[in-house]
C-alpha cells in the first residue's frame, strides 16, 4: 500500500490524498460503505460500482462467525466469495467482540467470547485476527485493540491503552514476519477514551512501529459531541501527516466535515443505510423523513439537486407510498440514495480542498447538517 | 389493443401471438410479473427492464386502498406514479375483495367490503372498478367478477356465474360508452368453478359481447390438479382463437406448459418471487433450495445454464450465506434470478412453437418440473 498527500488546505488540516492498494487506488478523504457480512445491506455490488465507491469495509467478526473461515478459504478469499474486485478494508473484530458477543473475557494474550449467534466459544488473539484477515484477503487489515465503553475510569482506559499497545506490537511483528506487507497493509488503532494524555500516549507508543496507517477508535460510543470532537483533534495531532488517518465508525455529515478539517482521510459507517431503511434521507436541503404526510402528494424528486437513479426517476409521493407499504424496493431506493449522497458529499469535500474552498463548503454543509 | 396469432402449433393448440397496446407490443405467450402496489417485490424497474419483461400486472384493490385513487389521479396515473412506460394490466380487484378483505357482502349491484388495512367500508361495482382502472391508466383492464372458493356447491357456482355475466354486461356497456376503448382494452373473466357446463355457459354468455380478451378465473384456488387441468381445457375450448386467452394467477412451470398447450397466451403469478424470498430457486436442472447445507461450499453458479446477472456473478455458497444471514440482497438476487428464469422459459416456449418443436420442449420441462 502507498499513500501520498496530494493537496493540503492552507487554513486548516484538511487534505486530499491517494491511497494505492493491491486492488486499486482510492482518492481521499473517502467514505467506505459497510458490507458487514460480505454484502451491502439492501444493495447489489452493481449499485456500489455504479455509485462509484472505491473501497468498502467488511467485518472480520461477522465473517468469522458466518460463513466461517473454512468457507472463505475454499472460496479463495472474500473478494472472490462476494465477487468484488476493488479495495477492501476489514476491521479486526475487536469492536464487535466487545459490543456484540456474550461473556467477553479479556486476557493478556487475547479475548475470549461466545458467538452472539449460537453461544459457541472462541478466542481472538492479535495473531489470530490477522490470520483471519489473511484468509479474507483484505487490502487493509486492522490490529486487534481493546475498545472501551463510555464512560470508563481513567484506570480502565489506561489498561485498555496498555493492552492495545501491547497487542499492536505483537500484531506488527507477526505482520512483518508472516505477511506480504505490500499486498496487505496494517493499520493500528489509537484508544484512550476521553483522556487527552492517554490518547497522546497511545498514539506515540503506536508510532514506535511503522504501521501503514492509524485509526482513531473508541469514539462515537456515547460521549458528548464536544468531548468527541476534542479527542478527535487531540488524537489527530499525534499522527504524522505522511500516514493515512482513519476515523472509525463515523458517518454523519457534520462529523465527517469536522474530522476532515482536522486531517482525517477515511471514514466508515452503517448509519447512511440504516437510517435509509427507517425512511430518513439525506438531501442537499437537509434530512427528510419520507414517511411524512407532506410527501403524500409531492410529485417532485426527493432531492432536486441529486442526480442519482432514485431522484431522476421517482417522486417523493411514490417513495413515501412504497415505504409505507413496507416494500423491499423502498429499502433499496432509500439505501441507494443515501449512499449516493455520501459519495457526492465526499466528492464535493475533495474538490473543495483541491480548489482551496474547503472552509466555505464546511460552512455551507454545517448550516444544513448541524 | 390489437391481437394477432402469429404461429399455431400443428399437434396441439399452442400458439404465438402479438398483442399491441397503447404502451407497446407484447409477444405471447407471456408471463407478467406482479407489481401489487406499484412495485415488484424486492426488485427495481431497472431489473424488470433488464430482464426484458414487456408487460407487468398491478392490483386494483391494493392501489385503491393505498396510495388511493386521489394520489394516482394527481400523479397522472400509475405509469407516471411508478415511472414505468410499458404495457400494464390491472385486475378488477374482485379476487382480492373476496379473498383479502373482511366482511365482504355481495349485492346485485356490487360488492361491499371492509379494507384489510384499516377496516374502512367500501363498495366495488362493475362501473366503479372501471373508473378506478381509468385513473390507473391500465392498458388492459379486467371486469369485476364474482370469484368462488373451492369447493362450492353447484348452486353457489351458478349464482356466481350469473352475477359475473351480469356484471360483465354492465361493464361492457360502460366501457363502450365512457372509455377510449383503443387505449384501454377490457377483458372478461370466465367463472364456473369445477362444473364443466357452468364453465361453458359462462364463456358462451360472455361471448355475446366483443371483449378485447378472455380470462380464466376461479381456478388455482385449492382444487385438485386434475380438475384444474380439466377445467382449463374445457374453458379454453369455448374461447375463440382470435382473442387473447389469459390464465389468471398461474405461474408454475408445469401448469404454464399445460395451459400453453391448450392455447393460453398470458399468465401472471406472484409465486416465482414469493418462493425466491423463501430460498426456492428455479434452475434448468429443477427447483433448488438455496438453504441446503450441500450449497455451503459449492462455488459453482446457481444454474450453469443461466445467463442472468446472479448466475454470472455469484456462487451457490455465497447465495446460501446471504440467504441464511437474512440479507436483503439475498431477496433481490433470488427474485431477480427466478424472474429471469420465467422470462427465458417463456422465450423458449415461444421459440419452440415457432420452430414446431413445442411438444419436445413440453416433454423436456415436464420431466424436470412435474
Amino acid at each position: 500500500m502507498k499513500f501520498e498527500v496530494i493537496t493540503k488546505d492552507n487554513s486548516c488540516n484538511a487534505r486530499t490524498g491517494r491511497l494505492i492498494t493491491s486492488h486499486g487506488g482510492i482518492s481521499t478523504p473517502v467514505f467506505m460503505p459497510v458490507a458487514t457480512r460480505g454484502t451491502i445491506r439492501a444493495l447489489t455490488f452493481r449499485d456500489i460500482e455504479e455509485i462509484g465507491f472505491e473501497i468498502i469495509l467488511s467485518n472480520t467478526y461477522h465473517l468469522y462467525i458466518r460463513p466461517g473461515i473454512d468457507i472463505l478459504e475454499k472460496a479463495g478469499g472474500l473478494h472472490k466469495f462476494m465477487n468484488y474486485d476493488k479495495p477492501l478494508l476489514t476491521d479486526s473484530g475487536g469492536f464487535q467482540v466487545f459490543s456484540l458477543s456474550d461473556l467477553c473475557k479479556v486476557h493478556e494474550y487475547g479475548v475470549e467470547f461466545k458467538s452472539h449467534l449460537d453461544g459457541s466459544s472462541h478466542l481472538f488473539t492479535p495473531e489470530k485476527v490477522l490470520d483471519i484477515q489473511k484468509v479474507i484477503g483484505s487490502d487493509i487489515m486492522m490490529v486487534l485493540d481493546q475498545c472501551t465503553n463510555y464512560p470508563v475510569t481513567r484506570e480502565e482506559a489506561k489498561n485498555a491503552v496498555d493492552r492495545t499497545v501491547n497487542w499492536a506490537g505483537l500484531s506488527y511483528r507477526y505482520w512483518k514476519d508472516s505477511f506480504d506487507t505490500d499486498r496487505q497493509a496494517l493499520f493500528a488503532i489509537v484508544q484512550g477514551s476521553v483522556y487527552p494524555d492517554l490518547r497522546e500516549e497511545c498514539a506515540s507508543r503506536l508510532l514506535q512501529h511503522d504501521f501503514s496507517g492509524y485509526a482513531i477508535g473508541g469514539l462515537s460510543v456515547g460521549e458528548p459531541k464536544e468531548l468527541y470532537r476534542e479527542m478527535t483533534g487531540i488524537t489527530l495531532q499525534h499522527i504524522p501527516d505522511n500516514k493515512p488517518k482513519y476515523m472509525m465508525g463515523v458517518g454523519s455529515p457534520a462529523e465527517i466535515l469536522y474530522a476532515v478539517m482536522y486531517g482525517v482521510d477515511m471514514f466508515d459507517c452503517v448509519m447512511p443505510t440504516r437510517i435509509a431503511r427507517n425512511g430518513t434521507l439525506y438531501t442537499s436541503l437537509g434530512r427528510i423523513n419520507i414517511k411524512s404526510a407532506a410527501n403524500s402528494d409531492d410529485f417532485s424528486p426527493l432531492d432536486p439537486n441529486c442526480g442519482c437513479y432514485v431522484c431522476r426517476n421517482f417522486s417523493r409521493a411514490y417513495l413515501r407510498h412504497i415505504f409505507r407499504m413496507g416494500e423491499i424496493s423502498s429499502l433499496i431506493y432509500n439505501s441507494y440514495h443515501n449512499l449516493f449522497f455520501m459519495k457526492e458529499f465526499l466528492n464535493e469535500i475533495r474538490g473543495s480542498i483541491e480548489a482551496g474552498t474547503f472552509l466555505q463548503v464546511y460552512k455551507k454543509w454545517t448550516d444544513i447538517y448541524k
